[in-house]
């Protein structure tokens, strides 16, 4: 185990003592307590399942090893021996959930903790004062367990703060939020706010349906409010959209070339103009009419709502008990999405249901609203945040896309979310249309919704794969000066679902905007990262928010870096960075001697490779994702070996850290009029590889607050055995599109082009050793159309560069 | 999906009425009301999350469709139709959350219910009747929804029953005892009961921990209780139990013959005479003193929380915050697990601690036990029960052992649970010694524990394999005369770690014990099955445990079926019996012309097959037992084709089902004064069949009652792929225990001898057209032990008869 945190406030001694006494660790005559005495006080205060039982308490602390043979309650009670650091952290990795003989043995505590990146107190000796107790009280409260969470939290989530019930108001430690609410009589409300929209055309502004989930005490007191928009959330339509999933196995086609400016495609909004006038109010109730018992149970807001804050769900226009339609993407789903907001900022009608127009109002709200949540979630958030609502105040944007053409498309093709080939907006749309779920309601939309999704299946166009004004509708970048809420982003360097290009397009958008913006960046694919052993994800989160939804002034901003990058080497291992994507280093090859085919060639007359595969090799690659990638990467015997063209480097002399995008010139020529050329970045060498998703450490061991949710702690583990490669990144293009991706050239079949792209985005750590290699291809099983034409591809080496941005 | 519900009791008009009046859906005047209106009633008041507001409540009817153009409100409040079964049962379909276009269509909703077994009302005419509405409602109130759930059950998790928040007492309904509980709102505390028992031989009676999960209400009322008996509740020491898993690759001995007879053998019990005094009462206190804030997440033992029952989980000597040591499975075991029962039924002491000798009682106990649990947990069942404790009235015990020899070793061989190569009682034993875990506590008894974990090893004797004091000392079936409790048993048929033999033994022990008795098959592994779409096993679990332990006459005995086994070929199929492994039928098999070598030898000399293989096949097959197993079953080409023999029937004419124990008798000898032979039965046939585990249908779609846990619905699909075959039983014995498992014969090389059998019982339909094999081989590289001897085995097919139980 590896421990990072970083969000453990530096505390003076005096503001330690004060929040210690503040949360009952420390009464006012203990700062003149013998060292072992208080140290016994301290730990009996935090058995308080026990209930003040001064027995249970002591039996309990007699179940700890203070040495190899005596237990902390005789060693602080009644041996005369002083208190030094040993002793303290023998006691203190019990406490934090470690097993003695398996993690750690006795007397070699400090070792354990150094070795594992846990705090150790700063003491000036070995032998322990007073203050240096309370100090080192202070810091093992804050310090993570075995189990990913600060101690603190562990013994709330034991009945600690069950003292505090009466608070009724946030309380904060450490500069972070705690979990003093009670969970046990949460208030569970729905609203229906008045959006300015009208997107099924009934001649009424779509009522939106928001789940509402607080903390008894926001009765009394304003509180903040997460907000997750989710369009799933309201029940998904699989067979619909399996039923709409496009075929891929088509043949890429000749586009006629044009000669678009970036004004030809531009969209200047869908929004209409002709909004019907708000609904009439008849009447005020203070509380809402409806209820509900199931929730979307995401981690993060669970974790917030045993701290005081309100969370809010919504699934937007076109969803289950919402009017309107789904428009996936555009600026009325943004309008929509954002009209949360703005009642929750008191600027926007509700009502209590469709029918009786009484408004309701969000009085518990304080008006301090972060938005969370991960994929169409996250996607939303940065939707919302391009608009500048007021009342936003920041964003924890998880795997997000930041324009659907790099989720759907690349450079003039049709390129699939990895995983999902076949499906694009249209059958989004359809997949979280859940108003057909409720049949007596879908009968009245039915036609508007077909003519609807027939309008996107048009101009998302899969014909030519390009930029277009319907594109242009949804690529929140160019807003992006607009935002004025502080942004978390947080991305899987192997997402190929939100493939990490979209990420890096609003990190470097975002470079000279004035919020405060923090990037994480994990190892994994499309996943959460807040059940993480070895990072304080969650720990980050709530000092984050604190300071910007509770005006907590906590050094969230300079505690938690910039840019945290998880090592794809060494598991539990995470650096921080000031920048990404940034590079001021970079490395050329060429394919020479240096870089060159994989099967010893030089590279000095074209090379050639086929698209083409028999119908039983294609078959099955269509069925059987992985091993086409193995093929593609590996196994010079496989079908793939003709369908492709592998170059590497010599093994590497040094590590080599890339950082950001991979920039591709090559120069190549297709044997007919179309031709499209995927490239894929790829790490040769036989190594034990980190497992490509966080594996299961201890179920439901992460604890969301006192008889509260649970989640799984998880980690990457190196997997059990060496692989020989793993992908680094890849990219796609359409040789009609060198210029842009709207923008469509003629391609003459064997005339050679120049043709440059970026592969999509990475941080890349490549030891000393391993072989940097590049394989060209055309057809990408997983992620392009599959038309398996009899297309020769050649490429002139000669006039190849691949551009490597390096981090040092 | 198809539906089975044995537990809706049939019920007269009259009582119906009663009933819906007082869960509040019928009022006195309803009697009289038009049958559209009063559906429309009461479909509204199954929508409380709306709190009674009209409107709200609309809209979520008018989402209903009635008809394929008019909505549920619109039908019913304002056409003048009449009200037919067609157009209520497609509204209830939809209530009961079956989707419109893919589920089913409009107007063939009867239809869709007679192929899915949903109970459809009975009524003379198809225009319904104001009492045939009633009946109608009753009916669909006590039907399952798609998510395995009666509709009741449903509308209770989503709000129904908070209207009875003040009832503070059982609420029973259909025969069944109705969440009516707040979850929100229990009571969760430590007791530590003192045993009769000093197991770590401190002078001091062993006080064993139990945690209490009980409803608020119960400090009014008494409440039943169901009592877990679970020694890894406090946490398992994985660590150690791999330390000590034995090696088995080793060499299969010779035993020196003896003429033990039972007497030699018998165990009676280690319960010492010497049992120090009980500890002096210092004083009483109402309520505990110690509190928890997790516990075990049982999910049948959550669904009776919200029903207003306590739960009681408790580990047993030897594990944390309790004291004694671990036996497994012996008579102190059970007196451990027993004395829970003792302290609920007020006849045993318990303490607030371990120190203070503060008495604490169950006055919320109304001294009506269940036990729950599965594999161990379900074995202490059986154990408890034999010792015929009062209080315990019945026992729901799931994939249980009976005697623990058939768990660890088989007919004078040491043979594995399967998947735990190289468990046994030691390593059990070590594994859930959880006192480890408290470092300061175990500390005090490791020299003793020692001691007691040696003597486990030395006496489990994996030398021999052979029965001997230790296992009849862990042989339950020797006392099942003494039951009182009524049990309902659970297991899997394909079941290797338990394997059946466990429950069949228990079964026939049972027939003539005067106390009422329930068995249920199912298709799979070492699981729970109240999670299954099919079956409606929580419902029977509530009628059965409403009339045990609430004193209800609900005809439970009579509407649960004394035996259900689920189908192996079709799914989600469920048929009842009156017996099982009692059949009067039998198939005798020779190896002739009808029952021969696959490879169409016929059987007229003795045939051989050898034990070894070569190292690194063998050690392939210690790591992948499904090579192993599909090398041994298949393929006869593999590395197992020299080292079995296969016989095979022709196809079979007509479609069979084995119901019991298969019985082998074969002669045959071996190469060395040491053999053990292992009998696969196999159903050999291309077909599609079901998966080996319950695959998911919708994540946490089962409520254990409002705003309470969750459960995933699950169910055995059929496979995606038809598989060649599947092994029905199979069964092993040391070839020196022809006799017995405790009298050692002699073996003499190449000797001929007869050896008999019985196989694992199963109920198994082999369709017509499939092939019964058997395949004879030595050592199971899943099970035995593994010495790679280089023994070859003779059969003489002469002299070899397999019996098959058939059900008809």
């Amino acid at each position: 185990m590896k421990n990072h945190q970083f969000a453990i406030k530096p505390t003076s001694i005096k503001d330690e003592i004060n929040e210690l006494k503040m949360i009952h660790f420390l009464e006012p005559n203990d700062l003149n307590q013998q060292p072992r005495k208080l140290m016994l006080k301290l730990i009996s205060r935090a058995f308080l399942e026990h209930q003040n039982a001064a027995s249970n308490i002591k039996e309990n602390i007699a179940s700890l090893l203070a040495t190899e043979d005596t237990n902390a309650l005789e060693y602080l009670s009644k041996s005369n021996r002083p208190l030094n650091k040993i002793i303290f952290y023998n006691i203190a990795l019990q406490l934090l959930r470690f097993k003695l003989t398996f993690d750690f043995k006795i007397n070699q505590s400090q070792t354990f903790m150094k070795k594992s990146r846990l705090p150790i107190v700063n003491t000036s000796s070995d032998i322990l004062s007073n203050q240096d107790v309370i100090k080192a009280w202070y810091l093992l409260l804050n310090t993570h367990t075995k189990f990913g969470q600060t101690y603190i939290d562990t013994i709330a989530a034991h009945g600690y703060y069950q003292q505090f019930n009466d608070l009724k108001k946030p309380l904060i430690f450490n500069g972070k939020t705690q979990p003093v609410f009670d969970t046990n009589q949460l208030i569970r409300e729905v609203v229906y706010i008045e959006a300015p929209l009208d997107t099924d055309h009934d001649g009424k502004r779509d009522l939106l349906k928001a789940d509402i989930v607080r903390p008894k005490e926001s009765n009394q007191i304003k509180v903040p409010v997460l907000y997750t928009a989710s369009p799933y959330n309201q029940g998904v339509n699989d067979q619909l959209s399996d039923q709409l999933t496009h075929q891929v196995n088509v043949k890429l086609k000749h586009k006629t070339p044009n000669h678009y400016q970036y004004q030809d495609i531009e969209s200047h909004g869908n929004q209409s103009k002709n909004i019907p006038k708000p609904r009439k109010i008849k009447g005020e109730s203070k509380y809402p009419t409806q209820s509900f018992s199931r929730e979307m149970g995401y981690t993060l807001n669970n974790y917030f709502l045993s701290r005081g804050f309100a969370i809010v769900y919504a699934a937007g226009i076109g969803t289950k008990d919402s009017e309107g339609l789904r428009t996936t993407g555009d600026d009325l789903e943004t309008i929509s999405a954002k009209s949360i907001i703005e009642w929750l900022d008191n600027r926007r009608i509700a009502f209590t249901n469709k029918t009786d127009h009484i408004q309701v109002k969000a009085w518990w709200s304080n008006q301090h609203i972060a938005m969370t949540g991960r994929s169409y979630l996250g996607t939303l958030q940065t939707a919302v945040a391009t608009t500048g609502v007021d009342g936003l105040k920041t964003c924890l944007s998880e795997a997000a896309i930041s324009s659907w053409y790099d989720y759907y498309r690349d450079n003039g093709l049709v390129v699939a979310p990895g995983g999902f080939q076949g499906e694009d907006c249209d059958v989004l749309a359809d997949e979280t249309f859940s108003r057909f779920q409720k049949a007596g309601d879908y009968q009245h939309v039915k036609d508007q919704w077909k003519k609807q999704l027939d309008s996107i299946t048009k101009h998302q166009d899969r014909l030519t794969g390009n930029y277009n004004q319907f594109w242009d509708a949804r690529n929140y970048l160019k807003d992006v000066s607009h935002i004025k809420a502080d942004i978390v982003m947080v991305h899987g360097l192997n997402d190929w679902n939100v493939k990490p290009r979209n990420v890096e397009h609003l990190w470097n958008a975002l470079r000279n905007v004035p919020v405060q913006k923090k990037l994480f960046l994990h190892q994994g694919p499309h996943i959460y990262i807040n059940n993480f052993q070895s990072l304080d994800f969650t720990d980050m989160m709530n000092l984050w928010l604190t300071n910007k939804l509770l005006d907590v002034d906590n050094d969230a901003n300079q505690l938690i870096p910039d840019v945290t990058i998880q090592d794809n080497v060494k598991p539990q291992t995470w650096h921080t960075y000031q920048d990404w994507s940034n590079a001021k280093n970079a490395l050329s090859l060429q394919i020479d001697n240096q870089f060159k085919l994989s099967d010893h060639q030089n590279g000095i007359k074209p090379m050639q490779f086929n698209d083409y595969l028999v119908p039983d090799i294609f078959n099955k690659y269509t069925k059987h994702y992985n091993k086409w990638y193995k093929d593609l990467m590996g196994n010079n015997d496989s079908p793939m070996s003709n369908n492709r063209l592998v170059f590497k480097t010599n093994p590497l002399k040094h590590d080599h850290y890339i950082d950001g995008k991979v920039h591709i010139k090559i120069n190549a020529a297709s044997s007919q009029n179309v031709g499209l050329l995927s490239f894929m970045l790829v790490d040769y060498g036989e190594a034990t590889r980190l497992t490509h998703t966080p594996q299961l450490l201890s179920r439901n061991a992460i604890e969301a607050g006192y008889l509260w949710k649970r989640d799984d702690l998880k980690e990457f583990k190196l997997q059990k055995h060496p692989t020989p490669f793993k992908k680094i990144t890849e990219g796609h293009i359409n040789m009609q599109n060198r210029h842009n991706s709207y923008q469509v050239d003629e391609l003459k079949p064997h005339q050679f082009y120049n043709v440059e792209l970026d592969l999509q985005p990475t941080f890349y750590h490549l030891p000393a050793g391993r072989q940097l290699g590049l394989i060209v291809y055309a057809s990408d099983m997983a992620m392009t159309i599959r038309g398996n034409q009899k297309i020769q591809y050649s490429i002139d080496p000669t006039k190849t560069i691949i551009h490597i941005p390096l981090w040092k």
